[in-house]
């Protein structure tokens, strides 16, 4: 008989978005007049750019003439749009990205789970604690640990707690560890990496042969002009790094998807005959063969990013967020709870009060505010104590939630 | 150091199309006046449907307003769509297939090779010889197979020759496959599988726990109402078959991107354990974790193919298709020419003439008569002394290179 990945089955069933759903639907069932406010999932929540529609609205139109129809496009990505990020988001802040080390994709999830598809069974994984679960979820099925703790730790990674005693930044271990994810300003913790901290991971990186895999999803919330954007920033990076990129939180493409992953050509790692070979080009080839690239019409949208009014008006819905989580932060802070993170980040990261856990100031939040949030310990065993709210809401949502806890939340 | 995944370098370097675009940019910067006609890789040439394209401009309006934004979507796809296809696709054949039995996707090859993802490592694969590369390409990276000898057949794969000599029906084996690929109407000899054929396969898979992953990307070309366009139209199939589908082809959404996998919920594979265990957890499992569902855009575009003007303009456009590869039968045929396909299928399957290899019968077509073709070979040693040509292009470039081929080969 056919047999299946086994893998799959050491995957802890209750994943942490599913259980939210499952303990709000109990409580909008028992309480059908309440007006439930949803501060978890890290999606946005208003409307895409004006540039973005025009353009996607005229990708549209040229499928409908055999002349400027459409078929097949590169794998890679159209390389207009491929020029404008090298030349936009790289290249005008100092990094030696080329566009055809860019790469189009349909989602950063998507690509930070492939990317294991080019890379040995023999690695040493490390992993941020709490962390962004596609991380380890996609180590478990490929197979890269073993089964998990009580705690929901897998054997065989290496988990690197984040938390208010370090400051939120990762230490870095003294053991050697071959593949790093970092994901800053951080998914859940709000937290940022100052170009010192990510210089020390690239050193270390080029001292051990190690791979970082840079998530920089959110790096368009930096309103700190010292903080680094990309990995790329740094110097020695293109020799040690991956970067994922995303226009869904920037632009506002959560339900439009499209993103896109940077693999300098002068990355190398070992064959099993011990040569060294570039990533860049099983990269190409893991594209070439699994994917045929992201459609036309989105592609045509993200290009209107880089356009000036895109520029303009992702610069406004940017400071929407990031208003809407000083907001938050102002507001948690007055009800008497220890906040974190929030400036740089359209997430903000809370202690949870009395030494509740996470998920019982999950449920007391939502019976006495009505107010949905993230519990810290569905991103990992470190996060247990704390607590994530997201900015992505309308205003006026974000300050009737406030408002309820501040009026409501006895601490 | 960081070690990469060695079965990418058993790959062949040489890949079918790269190598048909190097031999044409040598000819066409030798011959810089010639026009070139391009009946090569299986891409449409003509514009999208209007219902679909009104569709799409009407979900980028809706991207516009925050009351009809919508953001991250169900990774599953939406459930308008997925009851389309349901009813559309499968009830209205007599298919027993739920909704939630369809994941939407952005492209069947994605998830051709994405399903290898929820298999175990230690099954035996079959895949017919002339196949679509896609298949055996994720099963080289996967790690499934051995290196490739002179002709490119990888060891430990099975293969199953397809020719005239037994009417491009592969052969049941005697010997027992876990995974077996089947493709009808075949990409790229064009041939179609009765339901007597499929219910032998359905019949060998039941009795050995072999599971088929049946590619239907062409079914929409089918015009005989014998023929079944899907494996679940066959008794018994849902206990032993995945279906693949996409709209690249019956609506012309290449450059657009969207198709869908179809696992059956009882359809079960073997854990390690022994336990048998429903492979629509783990595909569903690997979605959730890996992807971020397809645009609501084109969601809301391939949905218009099931509105009344989308069935009456992709049926247009299929017709269209299929008088393109009538003409190409006929004057193939008038030129000495044995021809293969075509009828139920927009693929010419042509045996080259005087014993040539597919790769001379290229050159010398591209020479003689400046249309471009794909040698047979490079869909598998078996493939040899065959060419395909695709019915996708306009009907003037259609009759053009056929009068060239009528005009100009000397057979």
């Amino acid at each position: 008989m056919a047999t299946l990945n086994s893998n799959y089955l050491k995957l802890k069933a209750g994943y942490l978005f599913p259980e939210i759903a499952r303990r709000v639907n109990i409580f909008a069932e028992a309480n059908p007049e309440a007006q439930i406010i949803k501060l978890g999932i890290g999606d946005v929540t208003e409307p895409l750019p004006e540039a973005c529609r025009t353009a996607m609205i005229k990708a549209v139109e040229d499928m409908g003439d055999r002349a400027t129809f459409h078929g097949y496009g590169p794998e890679q990505g159209y390389l207009w749009l491929r020029e404008k990020i090298a030349a936009g988001d790289f290249q005008s802040r100092g990094c030696d990205i080329d566009a055809s080390e860019i790469f189009i994709s349909d989602g950063s999830k998507c690509d930070c789970g492939n990317i294991l598809d080019i890379f040995g069974k023999d690695n040493t994984i490390a992993v941020t604690d709490p962390v962004y679960p596609v991380y380890v979820d996609t180590n478990v099925m490929a197979g890269h640990t073993g089964e998990a703790n009580e705690q929901g730790e897998y054997e065989g990674l290496i988990y690197l707690p984040i938390s208010a005693e370090n400051n939120f930044t990762a230490q870095i271990p003294d053991q050697k560890v071959d593949l790093i994810y970092l994901c800053f300003p951080n998914n859940p913790t709000g937290a940022t990496a100052t170009k010192e901290h990510l210089q020390a991971w690239v050193d270390y990186a080029k001292a051990n042969g190690s791979i970082i895999l840079f998530d920089a999803a959110y790096e368009a919330f930096i309103s700190d002009p010292q903080l680094p954007h990309s990995i790329f920033e740094i110097e020695g990076a293109k020799d040690c790094a991956i970067e994922f990129r995303s226009f869904s939180k920037n632009a506002g493409f959560t339900g439009t998807r499209c993103a896109f992953t940077v693999v300098p050509k002068n990355l190398t790692a070992k064959a099993a005959d011990g040569s060294e070979v570039e990533l860049w080009k099983l990269w190409n080839r893991r594209q070439a063969t699994k994917f045929n690239g992201v459609s036309y019409i989105v592609q045509r949208g993200a290009e209107a990013v880089y356009s000036e009014a895109g520029q303009a008006q992702i610069k406004a819905l940017i400071s929407f967020y990031l208003e809407n989580a000083k907001i938050i932060c102002d507001k948690l802070t007055e009800a008497g709870l220890a906040v974190y993170g929030g400036v740089n980040a359209p997430y903000v990261w809370v202690q949870t009060p009395n030494g509740l856990s996470s998920w019982d100031f999950f449920d007391k939040l939502l019976y006495t505010t009505n107010v949905v949030g993230t519990p810290g310990s569905g991103f990992g065993a470190a996060g247990e104590g704390y607590f994530r709210i997201s900015a992505f809401n309308s205003r006026a949502n974000v300050e009737e939630a406030m408002k309820r806890i501040t009026d409501n939340l006895k601490i």
